[in-house]
């Protein structure tokens, strides 16, 4: 698993876009804070994250990054990161992470965290903004709005927020709020208003599937990728509701509309690359499953991500929410998982070296900045001296 | 990767039979006509097919077979193809794919294809007919049949169909049509004439469940191995209701009574194993996938067909369609997949050499011999001096 | 695939608890009797069980045990089996397991096999109970019961089942008898009757959707861990119907009350990862799996398992039923896969061997100890002089 090779040289080298991540957390953690952080699920007594595959991976490859030997203990460890501090920390991981250009989904924040430009600040990079369609319209509900002005409110909030400088796609967690065993039909204006006149009525998380479906085709009509969150994620998913083949329907729908992104897709990463491969406007990455996994399994979940893959249909994202850690551990295993699978199929002489160069950059960098467009297409603005990432 | 030891050796002589397969196109191809046969989409603007798995494996692995060069680019590709004419491309991959046997389903012709005699001359092999049931009931509808009549006439043009010479099975897409998820109780006829009397009525395409299911209960009064399309297809496909697990019902209520052949099963090629190891008359292959994904995942996913499956049921099929290429990459991924998987056991002392060979003659030929009975089972009239094949 | 190196070394010295298993049947077998206990499904003319990888895996590994080469052929096999007698076959397949404690579930009994007692004297281990509520629930049906009393008498029986010596668990196997689909919500007593009245005027197997969802509330009352069938059994199963995913509603609701294991879970491993990556409360094996793969699938079957499961949560289970060959022989596939992946994983510096021979320790035996208590927790009584076991 030692990387070498003319792959993973290239791979050290590229100027990853990290086309869905979050901020990370602006304070020192305690412990049980950074445990919670680490996992899915939660710090339960007896079952420490650290006791997890991305656990062993942090401690593998995140230590080194605070001066620490490879497999630090966990005490060890979380000492060390209060001793640096949050911002010596963040900065660490994230200018280490290679990224040239981050985008951030900004709808998740139950603590607080980086805002895009702070995040772009720590890594010498450049960041770009996802909005959540959830959140938009819960503040659209928050802020007050009659029912039968929902559709015109909620469409003007968000034509207003994708227009601000630097957002670059709308994202949609309705495998959350509903699954995809959705109705595919763009539902009409009196069942929106109608369904908007009950849930304004109770309020609390917008979870109607009239209008959490309202949503998706809100995102058709703003014209943005859209990002959608498929498998994988915390207590809250129903994961076999969350398997995008469900959304076939859907997708033969809005085909020639525009582009989907199928986040994470664990473990349904199969039946993404259906999507991917007979859908043109439909792509996959494997983000979020790559710094779970770690580093011993990345090579195994890109080999069944890209199986039937079209080279220009995967990306990277790192889903990273929290800990700066995950920015970094995302972009190696990533590196690492693609450098193994594509210096593998050279090595056999199933692949040229040339074909792997171009599907390393098409997959890294280049298939995010064809789908987003400027300021994800334009040249990362890396400070000069950054330092050589450890991968 | 390179194919060493006796069981490649072995596998590299074995005479396969393919027992799902199409036709080859009967004309010289444009560039982008050969990317479209290329991929279950379509060619998009700047996401060529060559850009994936099975592009990848087409240039290196029958580029070869033009007298190109391994990994030849994709225009000389083309333009050496054109050169040579369709008449002597279709020859020279499929006599080199080593198949003796293809059962070709001629149900599904979009464009002018090879007859199963225009196929097997050009392999050098015998071809057998594999009849589409859809296709045939289309056929009956569009000749004119009145609603009342309609499973006497059906019934009448399958019996007629299948005692055609050569004709050893039927198909059913039944997948496409309406998935899997079907009521599996025979329908009784009054259901099947409401049913045919609502279809004849608005023609086109039959995807009512009543006769889609009838065709499926019509095959196992005809008494011929049924093959059943399940998992990856093209975008009409919806794969979560193409999982052959959704068939238990129904496979109870058959038991017994003819042989079913879950073709493609990616990827739920899990699920159809334990569908093999637990009912008498199942059987599966994982034709499609194999040159889809290209001989780099051709082992894993046999690995993943094979992790319970009794070895009698496991066959060999390439689900070949349009370009020639296929049927000889189909070919090319079984061999090398699969004599990776077994002198794997070997090597580790799992499995004695004697046991391997008997594996491989089996899931490549003889268990097709053993379903499907003459003229499969006769031993086929290959030429001599048939080139040897490259693998 | 020779096991060498230190985790291998410890995995071999590793006293196991078996938290899942059977008894093995007390009398000498015929061929086709021996066959039929090979497979979930049945021994079919012409389609050996022995052709299958389990059967290649009891001639390669559970043939030594019996004095006979490795890859002894089928027949020898039986014979020797005969020869030596069932005592005798057990005893030497029993202790070879290396297994300190079996966790016997009781409630399936089509055969006369050995009791937990029985079991553990030919171990020379330790054995506890597992107390089958579906089991249970059709004997106080046996008993007769009025349906108004079938709550309480059932709780009674219940509660008395769980009070005796050694009984550590409860099992459902509402996969098969419902599938997971169903309502999470604890139903009313006069829906519990109801249904029971229904049930007990016509009799039969329970498969009463109340009934059954009723007993897995019962269990969560009883307070004890309650195992659950999941994924891949015999024909009687729906395999789509018994993904642990589908169970997540119900989690959610029983969270925070017993211990609920997954038992076997392939195909369905990651998903049942999943779930015990975000429930405290929920753990998973791969049992059963593990023997019908054989060792040259285990490690892959274990990696899917491992891939974000935290450490405390994946348990060892042989599920063996029937043949003393499964209880050896599970447990070699458990050691064999997890020392390949470990060692595997240290050899890449991406774990210690210190964390390396934890996760040995904790997943072979400290996570049931820590989750059954005693006796499953107590040291086992193994008798000195035991033969060093073969793996």
């Amino acid at each position: 698993m030692t990387p070498t090779g003319a792959v993973h040289e290239a791979l050290a080298a590229l100027e990853l876009v990290d086309h869905h991540c979050h901020g990370a957390v602006t304070a020192d953690l305690t412990f049980h804070e950074f445990e919670s952080l680490l996992t899915e699920g939660e710090s339960w007594p007896g079952v420490s994250p650290f006791d997890s595959p991305v656990g062993i991976a942090v401690r593998r490859h995140s230590a080194p990054l605070l001066d620490l030997p490879r497999h630090a203990p966990p005490d060890a460890y979380v000492a060390r990161r209060a001793e640096l501090g949050w911002q010596e920390v963040n900065r660490r991981f994230l200018s280490a992470a290679g990224v040239g250009t981050f985008c951030v989904d900004t709808g998740y924040t139950p603590q607080p965290i980086t805002s895009p430009a702070q995040l772009a600040r720590a890594a010498g990079a450049v960041a770009c903004e996802v909005v959540r369609l959830e959140q938009l319209a819960e503040a659209v509900a928050a802020r007050g709005v009659e029912a039968g002005e929902y559709p015109a409110v909620l469409r003007a909030a968000a034509e207003e927020a994708v227009r601000r400088p630097g957002v670059v796609a709308v994202k949609s967690v309705a495998a959350y709020r509903t699954g995809f065993a959705l109705d595919p039909r763009r539902p009409a204006d009196a069942e929106v208003t109608d369904a908007a006149a009950r849930w304004l009525a109770t309020g609390g998380r917008l979870t109607d599937p009239v209008l959490v479906r309202h949503l998706l085709w809100t995102a058709v009509d703003l014209g943005l990728p859209l990002q959608l969150h498929t498998g994988f994620g915390d207590a809250d998913v129903r994961l076999h509701r969350a398997d995008p083949a469900l959304l076939t329907d859907w997708l033969h729908r809005v085909a020639g509309t525009v582009p989907v992104l199928l986040l994470h897709c664990w473990p349904y990463q199969r039946q993404a690359a259906y999507l991917a491969a007979v859908f043109e406007g439909v792509y996959l990455d494997v983000g979020l499953a790559l710094h779970h996994t770690g580093p011993a399994r990345a090579r195994a979940v890109l080999e069944e991500a890209l199986e039937i893959t079209p080279f220009r249909k995967l990306l990277y994202s790192s889903d990273a929410y929290g800990v700066a850690e995950f920015h970094h551990l995302g972009a190696l295993c990533f590196r690492h998982g693609l450098a193994e699978l594509l210096q593998g199929r050279v090595d056999a002489d199933e692949l040229t070296l040339t074909d792997a160069l171009r599907i390393a950059s098409w997959t890294g960098r280049d298939n995010a900045r064809r789908i987003y467009g400027p300021p994800v297409s334009e040249p990362a603005r890396v400070p000069r001296g950054r330092p050589t990432r450890k991968v």
